[in-house]
């Protein structure tokens, strides 16, 4: 009783931002409700949960290529399966990170990321106490090491967690070297070329965002 | 040689996100200007680094109420300090952490944090390995003691790192005992009331967005 479904995006369609923010808070809803029990789920069902639109819903899904049935529809099972390698979790992409600082060692600890597809397998620093240690079982580096690393490795990600002094510096030594996509943690504005992919995650953003809305609604 | 400015948020002026978003990027380049040795600092030139439209910066720092002068620009020392206190950045915010596993964990070793104003104190969780132990000098306290804990600690925002299925009830308990901001790094879309700040950072979006983009450029 399996549905005909896709995986691949369709062709030459460049799927949203904002839709692939949103994915992940269906296929975790959608996990939920496989937890209890639920063998088909509605996009009027994933609306009441998330407070999204269920139009908004119904037009995200239909980037992923999965059906539903009048009535019923989206198979729990099937949904999450799809989401899942729509999102790219299921695949593992090899990762390097620069600079094992506060954050860049942080980050090493946390191997939820391999869950969600993501496996850092090598970084690099300069500091002599960091460089030939490990952290969480991953080597560090000496920066100066990335090249000859990138032959023995199959990495075309690297995630970016070095002082803002040295950002762009490191981010164009990574380009040229053959890194693909940069997961910017830094607070600083990098500029690549237009074939390689940026995604900026940086928290101090983030916490700005928060400190704002907090004070607005104390004195509001 | 100081200049006139406020370092007070506008009345009633709500800083859009994208604004806030983008005025650490400002200061991260102005702190390298001023490490150049640089003391004034134009729009046109923060935007040639950023490669952030000029008239789009002027428009962002004229909620932050510095006003530059014709010719010479802003002054960097000023423009760093303001940024830096409208950002909420010169403030300690203490925080409680909601769940000690791989990503809690490593949030707590990011000392990092701090300079931008966030400070979490402790954290709780249910595992009986971590309770009465500490992490990066934070201790970890039983969830069932959150109650008395906001009692002792003048905390106000919560950053939840629990999983997914008890994401929405653990926000409910944090919330129902004074919580007023909740930074979620869980990729559960939670609801709160309409006076609750939440800030959600699902770097599993961030993934499946840099995965995407990747895939499209690799097959395009």
């Amino acid at each position: 009783m399996t549905m005909d479904h896709q995986i691949q995006p369709k062709d030459s369609m460049r799927v949203p931002e904002p839709t692939l923010r949103r994915l992940p808070w269906y296929l975790s809803n959608v996990k939920l409700l496989k937890q209890k029990g639920e063998r088909y789920v509605s996009s009027t069902q994933i609306s009441r949960e998330t407070n999204i639109d269920a139009s908004q819903i119904a037009k995200d899904l239909s980037y992923v290529d999965i059906s539903g049935r009048t009535r019923v529809g989206y198979e729990v099972d099937t949904l999450i399966t799809v989401l899942e390698q729509f999102l790219g979790f299921t695949d593992i992409h090899k990762a390097f990170l620069f600079g094992v600082g506060s954050l860049g060692g942080a980050l090493l600890q946390d191997s939820g990321l391999k869950h969600f597809g993501l496996e850092i397998v090598a970084a690099f620093d300069v500091n002599p106490a960091l460089v030939g240690t490990s952290l969480n079982g991953i080597p560090i580096f000496h920066s100066d090491d990335f090249v000859q690393k990138m032959h023995e490795y199959d990495v075309h990600i690297g995630v970016l967690t070095v002082p803002i002094e040295i950002a762009q510096c490191i981010t164009d030594t990574m380009i040229s070297g053959g890194i693909k996509a940069v997961w910017n943690f830094t607070p600083f504005r990098i500029r690549v070329p237009e074939n390689i992919v940026v995604q900026n995650t940086s928290l101090y953003a983030h916490l700005a965002v928060m400190f704002n809305r907090l004070n607005f609604n104390e004195f509001k």
